[in-house]
């Protein structure tokens, strides 16, 4: 199988169209495809979506990174949302083929160049973070790049790679977290409370399953269970339908039908597939999609 | 989606591998990936698997038949397994974003190049029949090339394209069939009679579920229903799992577990994952994997 990876960088440019197409533009390396990229002027943010094999990824991310570098002044920068850099984050995600301690070591490998090639202050977050209170981006962020330039002298904001100081580009993060899934499931109710109940039950933050966010919801009359999955590798997507199922049947109440917004990785409808099937998860990964994929990579 | 057919043809070759390699060299036009070729020469035949878009396979197709006929003579050839021509069957087979009727258009097209181009009698078969008696390939093939020589000019025996004469490279049978998936569930039980009464109940031929071939066996002590699924657009896979479940708990039996042998389209997978997660298809369809093949697809 190719080994695959996912990067959503972040970048502090929404509103001059000619500086976002230069980044999507150095972004793409050989080997990296562009998955999908949208700017939002109020926020004066752009989010870009690219895969492809690690090196080729990690190629990309640099070249984007630096031109955002070139082109974006963070002293001059105003928009709704939180930043601290012209690159303001940088996750990578695991797909196929890697781990996520591999998209770690990844993670620390573009942050290094990032601090002795481009000059910049690097903060490693998420499963990459070097310390607790950096795990959280919000954490990191604290203060923006405005309290940044004042306090990154301190030793607590000391950047992980590059010179503890802020240029006009500000500070990258960079990190790596697992492939967050949304998935939602509609109950056979048009009572909120079950949902609420449910989703109070499940979410890890009140002792529920690990690396799962709920909340229950009306929609169009119909109680729904809406659900970030952190990370299916923990908690996979079936065992978190069957968990609620069976917390609805409790109440006598049934599931209805599930959603899923945006993209899930494969791997986690085949393990639901295999799951069904009572079959090894090797052999339902078996499918002749994946055997040309295989072929296709080993021939490149 | 990319559309994907896959063709396993049958060469009537197994002994000399400059023939064979000759052949598989011919198949792979731009745009055919090999899949696995296979010789045996006791059978004194070859079997290859390639897969890509039509256009491509059916060139390869044509390439590698044209190169059977070259090398291969058929009132010098000796084997175990039946056969009419150098090379003997093309089946072709959707995979993706293309229907059988759509594949059966293909065989037609197909049958018509190698009956013009070559001036070879071919017969279509399976869903590209065009009598009944045509469907199963063991009809067309009775009595064999030698027959055929004999028998071509008799009106039951007309090829549906080409000449009605036999030269030293036969006829060739064209045709369209679904994906063949090998599956087996293994049950919590060392009885083969109750794997045998679920294979009883559940295959097409003692009315049960259309498109299935079911048996029993004892395999290691352990009882197992054993399958071949002819078509899982009719008859999806999670279909016949739940209804094997279903018959072995009404026996106080359980499922063990299922095998895949060889490969499944995709699509099985995923319908096995939406029927659990009551997901529309749809949904589960779209993963990353599928979004970068779309994209990929849309580039070229």
């Amino acid at each position: 199988m190719p080994t695959l990876i996912e990067a959503v960088p972040n970048f502090s440019e929404g509103r001059r169209p000619a500086v976002v197409a230069a980044i999507v533009e150095a972004i793409q390396a050989p080997g990296v495809l562009l998955l999908d990229a949208s700017s939002d002027a109020d926020h004066n943010r752009s989010v870009v979506t690219v895969t492809g094999a690690p090196d080729a990824v990690l190629e990309g991310l640099f070249r984007a990174i630096a031109t955002a570098a070139e082109h974006i002044n963070l002293f001059e920068h105003r928009g709704e949302h939180p930043r601290l850099g012209a690159t303001d984050v940088v996750p990578l995600v695991p797909i196929e083929g890697i781990t996520l301690d591999e998209c770690v070591a990844l993670a620390q490998q573009l942050g290094a160049r990032i601090g002795a090639e481009l000059q910049l202050p690097v903060y490693l977050y998420a499963a990459a973070a070097t310390r607790p209170e950096r795990r959280r981006l919000p954490d990191i962020r604290r203060g923006q790049f405005e309290a940044l330039v004042e306090s990154i002298h301190q030793p607590e904001r000391a950047p992980d790679f590059g010179p503890a100081q802020v240029g006009p580009a500000g500070a990258v993060v960079v990190g790596a977290r697992p492939f967050l899934v949304a998935y939602n499931i509609y109950l056979g109710s048009d009572d909120v409370e079950v949902a609420s109940a449910i989703a109070k039950a499940i979410r890890e933050s009140s002792g529920g399953l690990p690396a799962v966010q709920a909340k229950g919801f009306l929609v169009e009359g119909q109680a729904q269970v809406s659900m970030n999955l952190l990370d299916t590798a923990q908690t996979p997507l079936h065992v978190v339908f069957d968990t609620v199922a069976r917390l609805a049947g409790a109440q006598g109440v049934a599931v209805d039908r599930s959603e899923l917004i945006g993209l899930a990785p494969q791997q986690v409808m085949l393990a639901a597939a295999a799951h069904h099937l009572k079959l090894p998860m090797d052999e339902a990964e078996r499918t002749v999609e994946n055997a040309i994929r295989r072929k296709l990579s080993q021939a490149e």
